[in-house]
């Protein structure tokens, strides 16, 4: 075992177990593929068992001997069927849970109600919000892999005028772009939790392509190639004078980091580029508020009212169905907290890591702005993304 | 809205009305993205109502233009909240469900608990095993598309030969196939049903990386990069006389077909080429057996015993944690039914899909074998992988 990786999981688990405590929980059981990740340093199919006091157990369904092997847990047991999970637990000294910690919002029905069988006298509480306010905060172990993840993303966008051609499809060059990014070492999915992510790495969009609205929750998302998957990359060509937008995550040993810039054969004309640069200020003006203890509703609200000063209010995160925040908290997964969002009176912490989306996206004409991934520090922001902002004139 | 793609909804829809009835259920709410896709013909985030008589109601909480421009389904209105969902059905007439089915196998506790607020009268049932039952039949407009898949796969197994190098890592081999396969036409996600899909495409892999076992539920995994995705290409590189192993989903929209080949510069040793062997003998075996009414069961037994019969058992379908099937259902999703396995009484039905997948993993030394995805038609088995089976040499 990995001491350095033991240690950091280590300081996780009781991080967690000191927020079971304080909900009067007795354990936590947690089977989400990111949060066994990052309570275990590995993923491989199974049940971990977090007990309020005492050391965790992972049951393992599969693979037994990898988990063993890479796994910064020290009880790993194989494990065949729900019903010998009270055993297991109690062959390792520890108590039935009676208060039952789940990951309520990506646990599946069916195997909620396996463990009301299974538990027959316990009862069941959501820790999910609890897992996703630890794992906001990152350990330096992390800021290292992201880091690495934002190395990755910066060479990732380095490629873009390789890739890029007039008169080229979205898919071919998304295709390339992605093929390039797996070879510079990217994991090929990014992590996004819930039910129905239907995303895998980014888009890559031309033009009015970008103006697409969609079901994914982003201020853009391309056309797709048909309807029953329709977000990224269509069959649109890239013409003169129109932005190549490219908003892509990066993931390395899973950490994700998540970028947007904007290329262009020509020159975009005067509004976009005036709405590019409005993006810019945004994000330097957000960027200089961000430090421990500031609320993140006051990051969007001071963002809106740029926007409106330039008078592209209406077309500030997206058109027709506008996302109301522009950041979105990223680790293990693309979606994580903290939410820079309307309404949202969080404060920001030292060490929490968040992708900034000031994006304005115009009918028929396409989408710019930009977006970094940053850290908070103690001092204020510190990026990890590190490709310039401006437009990229390609040729 | 197209008139073929909407006869063949409104088919489905009546299809799943009369499960509904058969089992008494008032209605079903359906939220997943491959069973909303199948029901509505596009998918956008909302839930679907269908009740057991009349229309069905899409409530769209994104996007609302986007889902009315391309959604098969008459009644599709936006939705704001949870809340709202009673009033919405009871506008289009309909009665208020009391025995209401529901995505037991997908959908998050909280979504569930929510429906339980919003209808506190209703009882739930599980009606993942209907969608599922019925969504193994595919309709003659659903084998055109999965026939275009296979053509599409047969187009990203024929890449191959230009990617391939000796000395190569995996990751680069597999980003190049990956990007080709994007530019021929891959949608770049297959979806698999679950919590923790963890995949994305398929898996390019060199001599003994193929023998590694993981949490992912077939035969053959990969090490992936790091032990947080430990599932795919590595950094392996790629050695003569060892096998190159290429098993891949297409995805053409939305629907997957899913093959296996392998490929080696020199000459695999004896023991490799004879189990190869066995794997096109076994998989000739099964094609011959496949027809409607055949027992799923007696197919997995038939394969095993040729693998016997060969001295090649104990590394049938994987070693250490060897899977207990030969095949799995495609379609909107990689692991749909039917599933080929130990134990399981099922009989084809004619319109079945599956990818029919032997094969052998010898540790240290790598997985060879084949995988084509098949229809079961009336008079037997037909395939829509038609790449050659037998290993092919490069130079």
């Amino acid at each position: 075992m990995n001491a350095v990786l033991a240690a950091e999981v280590g300081r996780r688990v009781e991080g967690l177990q000191a927020l079971l405590l304080s909900q009067g929980l007795t354990g936590a059981l947690i089977v989400q593929s990111a949060d066994v990740v990052y309570y275990t340093g590995t993923y491989q199919n199974g049940h971990l068992y977090v007990p309020v006091e005492g050391k965790p157990v992972f049951m393992v369904r599969r693979d037994f001997e990898r988990a063993r092997e890479s796994a910064a847990v020290e009880s790993i047991v194989p494990l065949k069927s729900y019903r010998d999970i009270p055993r297991v637990i109690s062959e390792h000294g520890l108590t039935a849970p009676e208060k039952l910690g789940l990951e309520f919002d990506v646990l599946p029905v069916n195997v909620y109600l396996q463990y009301g069988k299974v538990f027959p006298a316990a009862s069941f509480v959501d820790i999910s919000p609890l897992i996703r306010q630890q794992r906001a905060v990152k350990s330096d172990y992390e800021l290292e892999a992201l880091a690495e993840s934002g190395r990755l993303l910066d060479a990732m966008l380095a490629v873009v005028p390789r890739v890029a051609a007039l008169g080229e499809t979205e898919l071919a060059m998304a295709g390339m772009f992605e093929g390039e990014a797996r070879r510079l070492g990217h994991q090929g999915l990014v992590r996004f939790r819930g039910m129905n992510p239907d995303f895998f790495m980014g888009h890559l969009l031309t033009g009015a392509s970008a103006a697409e609205a969609s079901y994914f929750d982003g201020p853009v998302s391309g056309t797709g190639l048909d309807q029953t998957f329709a977000f990224g990359a269509g069959r649109r060509r890239l013409e003169p004078n129109e932005p190549l937008y490219v908003d892509y995550g990066a993931a390395y040993r899973s950490y994700i980091t998540d970028a947007t810039r904007v290329f262009v054969f020509g020159r975009l004309n005067g509004r976009l580029e005036r709405a590019h640069h409005a993006a810019l200020e945004i994000q330097a003006a957000v960027l200089d508020m961000v430090k421990p203890g500031v609320v993140t509703a006051d990051l969007y609200d001071a963002a809106v009212r740029l926007a409106q000063r330039a008078g592209l209010a209406e077309y500030f995160q997206g058109w027709r169905q506008p996302v109301q925040f522009i950041g979105h908290g990223v680790g293990l997964e693309l979606n994580e907290l903290p939410v820079i969002a309307t309404g949202v009176k969080e404060p920001l912490a030292a060490g929490m890591v968040f992708a900034l989306e000031p994006k304005f996206v115009f009918p028929g004409e396409g989408a710019v702005g930009i977006e970094n991934t940053i850290v908070v520090a103690q001092d204020g922001a510190r990026r990890l993304t590190n490709f310039p902002d401006q437009i990229q004139h390609l040729s």
